[in-house]
């Protein structure tokens, strides 16, 4: 059966939240028969999103175009604050959240995350400087501002922006095996050396 | 003066080798007072651009519409197959180069430098599978598979994929200050820790 990941995009997502994870995904779909297809997904697909660092791209899918989502990913972003409180937002990733394997943010996605009710009681990451925002909407959440990535079973938040490479390989293993994610790494030459 | 960096985009761009340096720019540019400004660039923006992956995304400028560029970054993937010996390619590739401060490619982006006879007796780097076409295109270059990137100056090669958000921090240093890499690195939490 065909695993089916869909990346959130939304106006003012920041690029590498979600484009790390694309490269991830996307490459081991592309490379391996291990039937897994991924999209981006928009609330509305007919025009450009306007991403946090002024990049256009365009959605592969509406949310009413989008086939069944297994794994949703949601990055994060400028762009998520307008989207707190919305509730055709909050309708919507619960309902997806509801049909899903899995529900996965980086960065500030985890304030939508939480926006849904999804991280009471969990543990969870997002960006270093967002914890007390993430807190202020729920604050059940235990906090983990020192974790790459936090895996809570059905729910998966990993830090900041490159963050979600990390969570990406993560995901490889949890839905196929550690060799397959070790295959992608070495075919996306992530082997990171950091000049700085 | 402003600084100008274009980020080259055409078919079958692969994702993560323009869009890690984009964010790791990008960012610079918009939380710093430094006079950068970062953009992508296509043959023609009038239509999207299909990346390797398939991400469908709208360049900012097209050759002819892009302000003077100081620094060019050429991406790799599949699609740079067929723009090697293009004389459209070529000539824009040395237009640029020949006004620019930087001429840098990440993964299978040097094929195209190489093929615009901008590598020659350079030492370089490529994606890890791709050191014997760069060869065949010029056999004066000298192959650095070991090195995330090769830094000759007034042209940085860098490895696959993801190296290049390595060599964009670089940039950063060449540009700016080690101390300003740091600040981007921490804002984009580049604390890679691959998990596999």
């Amino acid at each position: 059966m065909t695993t089916r990941i869909g990346i959130a995009l939304f106006d003012g997502a920041e690029e590498l939240d979600w484009a790390g994870p694309w490269e991830v995904l996307a490459f081991w779909a592309q490379m391996f028969d291990d039937d897994v297809e991924v999209f981006t997904v928009a609330r509305d697909n007919s025009e450009p999103i306007t991403c946090a660092k002024r990049l256009r791209v365009l959605a592969d899918h509406s949310w009413e175009s989008a086939p069944p989502i297994d794994v949703l990913l949601i990055p994060g972003g400028q762009g998520t604050r307008p989207l707190l409180g919305d509730e055709a937002w909050r309708s919507w990733v619960l309902s997806v959240h509801e049909g899903a394997t899995l529900t996965t943010s980086v960065c500030t996605g985890a304030l939508l995350l939480a926006d849904a009710g999804l991280l009471k009681g969990k543990a969870a990451a997002t960006y270093w400087s967002s914890f007390d925002e993430l807190l202020s909407i729920d604050d059940s959440i235990e906090p983990r501002p020192d974790d790459r990535f936090v895996d809570e079973g059905d729910v998966i938040t990993a830090a900041g922006v490159s963050a979600g490479i990390d969570m990406a390989l993560h995901l490889i293993v949890r839905l196929a095996s550690v060799e397959r994610a070790k295959e992608v790494k070495f075919l996306i030459q992530y082997d990171p050396q950091p000049p700085v």
